[in-house]
């Protein structure tokens, strides 16, 4: 009366089994270098910035603040998927390029998304991280063209997709060839309406039990409220997240896209200085910001 | 606390109203004409065939059976969207080569997924309408590549998308200028594991009160047990659905996928002959098969 | 990784199957005599009235209009279980009083919802059918009390329960030692937002495979719009469904409650015309209404 | 075409505002008084003990070794709500017994589940803390009952009840006089189907800003898998739960019940442990056992 659970194949030799994502193919934790950056390794990771690029300028100080505070990566959206063809949409190649311009101002690694197969040359050519969209998590011709490319891949979890299918699109990756991916749980889809999404972090040990490869959280869309951000967070590393990814804007009311849940800098380096303790109290480490050169 | 409920702005002049798809825009019906099957104006369209193309002699012998028990569409995947990369994904080319043969044979007209932008020459080339599946709903380079075109698309809602989410992606498709869009409610992710989905009949009157589109009833995958398919195709005619979307197959059990909610031709007749009563008893037509010429 | 699918049970000899509800337990279908109305032996039972009993001139006046339309039992609630302690929460005893009344006017038998396993005695002194409400489905100290009387239960479906916890709700009632159950669905509670629940019509077929009890559907809870509850009532006949449970109210506008999925008598006179024609399309029958008496 | 979403009315004058639960109410943190024990005030409150009281031994012997890590509080079901009807279903008022026992050999006060408002004198004589099941949380009557009388409520969520539904039941209670309710997250009922349920963590921030009532979270049913507590219990303290509902059992394979999420007493020494360290990095505190008078 129900389809065979195939999470539990991952201990099976059989045919449709997690061949590569599973822990028995890769008992230890797989730790991605990304521009000197180690996540999966120990250290907490984390991911900030902008849900848009919207301008040189915002784009450049959101940079510098979230660099301040102890971010490693930026996050920014150049081609946005939105639920309405007439929303904003994002800068798309221009964001590009200001992604690329931030990171040589701050050294920070860049992440953005991906949604066309065709766009890989392009993206790859500006970004350190290629996000695969949760509308586009069971995308397959997509999941495909970055498995043939060699950056990491952050793959968010699709809104109502189970853990083992979040499991199988990784393995859509690596089947490829490209061995570099890290989930992404970002919030699911339930009758509970209060908060944007439930986020779901039963996905972390479960995730980690299974699977060698990081696991990072998105406590932005997994509640859709700033105020909910900090305690979110830190429940994800206490959960035993590998890293986070965090919208912040320096004036989230005039964000073009998701202000009610992105941080303000202050807040955000308030919030930091707070999972630095719960990071040690796990065994962990979020690493303090590099002093800026005198 | 909520996000606005953007299905109300159907009836605002407002910047993210659904322009196109909804009935402000167009009151009457739309009404596509597919090879000379009219979709959508009181006549009910039975698309039904296999879930995967296997063979020639599979699928001649389904299309045939199909055809004399009075479905005028022919469904059959050629690439197949699987969530595990090493599952059966289809003939390919060689499905759509073999679809175009069973339309010559036949007179039917085929619908099969489309399932990357950079396929739209290839299967344009053999289709008769574009089915875009639904983990696909969302992928908007594929929905507006499918609005260059003008071949009828088939929009299957994502497993987990909302209506309003289901009405948006067909505005991504009309916004692109093809206006030859269905929709087809296929069941839905919930709780319920009795059922593969969930089907949402409720989603039925909702598309035809807002929108002009047609809309069609997948009950196969709706339910996922063949035994389940007769009463909720009659449910979903009594629902007001412009049309059925079916899998049936000579052998469901040795079909290379979808077998168990797979109906077999005598089952299928059967049923096409109930649901004729169903049709004409609310005011509605399932036209006889034509007669086979002597 | 996943709990055994105890639905399954159903079949086997183990300690934990639904040994009384199942067909294994009784191959024919069950029919339960209501004064002299029999449910679920091929007859569709309509079951209409107000939500909630608000006065004898609105109940009187309700029970004429729905019965003139060819209804057999009326509906009304007398407790109303609220979410919130300061909504109206219905003219309590009071409220079975003018049940009573309005069977003896009219003839129609009365089904109404007990909250409290202490109300047992004076809900059996007024009603012929007793409902346990969705939120009660699983309070098992009220489905043992129902168990020892020998009324007829209609037990609804609780808004996120799964078809198994239905049949085991139904199995301790039967296990008290009363056999005659009907189930209900009422709508489920999904991620989907433009209607109230999501009609699971699913069901209907499932649970008359699995058990030999009738299954009544409720379209008014199940859609929460008044001008779904035709087509989803039409429906729900298609698929196998032994009744309905219609809200009907002279002035919905005016309703104490849930005035928005509530029918007025015109439309539904005209929806239970209809409904005959859909009755007699599969093969049962929706008989008309007796004569009024010259 | 959407409800009012009434959770906002907490900050509205009108009718149906949640008038005693939410901070405009009382802006300051209730502080609930068991025994001594205090909940809500800052420390970190953990119940432990069985699924169900088994039998002396098995109970005596769990309540001291959950005492020694640190815990406050004995947890252990008398009266069970089970899905089928020939499932244990506990000790009744043996079970009754035997915790009051367990407190006097240990000192620690006792919660234990209510299911039917005529028992109410019957577990006030023995519990120190009214436990409402998921089951019950809409079980108005039972809801009254309690609220008469003087003994702290944990109340706890709905298995797919609404943030909205768990605080209006909270002020069903309240309404009646008793003001001691504690809220439990215990998981909701989502589509995944690898944990049991899906522990909502977002619950947390959302009713600590809403009311000013103290926020349990139960991991072992939030999870189902007895490796996930400790993990999800950091999360809880991280995300700023008042308090925790453990099940511990000397030997979970064996116990009646709930085994697979059951921790063994060495595994719940140590979760303390770690517990103590989170719940300093945000500020609060687990404290130590007693030390055992020599």
């Amino acid at each position: 009366m129900r389809r065979r659970h195939e999470i539990e194949s991952c201990h099976d030799p059989g045919q449709h089994s997690l061949r590569l994502v599973c822990r028995r193919a890769r008992p230890e934790n797989t730790i991605l270098d990304v521009n000197g950056v180690r996540i999966g390794g120990g250290e907490i990771t984390v991911m900030a910035g902008p849900c848009s690029v919207e301008s040189e300028e915002q784009l450049i100080s959101i940079a510098r603040a979230v660099k301040a505070s102890g971010a490693k990566v930026l996050r920014g959206g150049a081609f946005k998927p939105r639920t309405s063809p007439y929303s904003f949409r994002g800068l798309e190649v221009e964001g590009l390029k200001l992604l690329a311009l931030a990171r040589q101002e701050t050294g920070l690694a860049v992440v953005t998304e991906i949604m066309d197969p065709r766009q890989l040359d392009l993206i790859c050519r500006y970004a350190d991280i290629l996000q695969i969209g949760s509308r586009n998590m069971q995308n397959y011709s997509l999941l495909e063209e970055v498995g043939r490319c060699r950056k990491p891949v952050l793959l968010k979890r699709g809104m109502s997709s189970t853990i083992e299918e979040l499991l199988f699109a990784a393995e859509y990756v690596m089947k490829g060839g490209n061995s570099s991916v890290m989930f992404c749980e970002r919030g699911i889809r339930t009758f509970e309406t209060s908060s944007r999404n439930t986020m779901d972090l039963n996905a972390v040990p479960m995730l980690k039990r299974i699977s060698h490869l990081p696991v990072i959280v998105d406590p932005s869309h997994g509640t859709g409220h700033w105020w909910m951000v900090p305690p979110l967070s830190k429940a994800a590393i206490a959960a035993g997240a590998d890293g986070l990814l965090v919208e912040v804007h320096c004036d989230p009311q005039k964000a073009l896209s998701d202000g009610p849940q992105t941080l303000r800098p202050d807040r955000f380096d308030q919030m930091m200085r707070e999972l630095r303790r719960v990071a040690l109290a796990i065994g962990a480490e979020l690493p303090l910001p590099e002093r800026p050169q005198p």
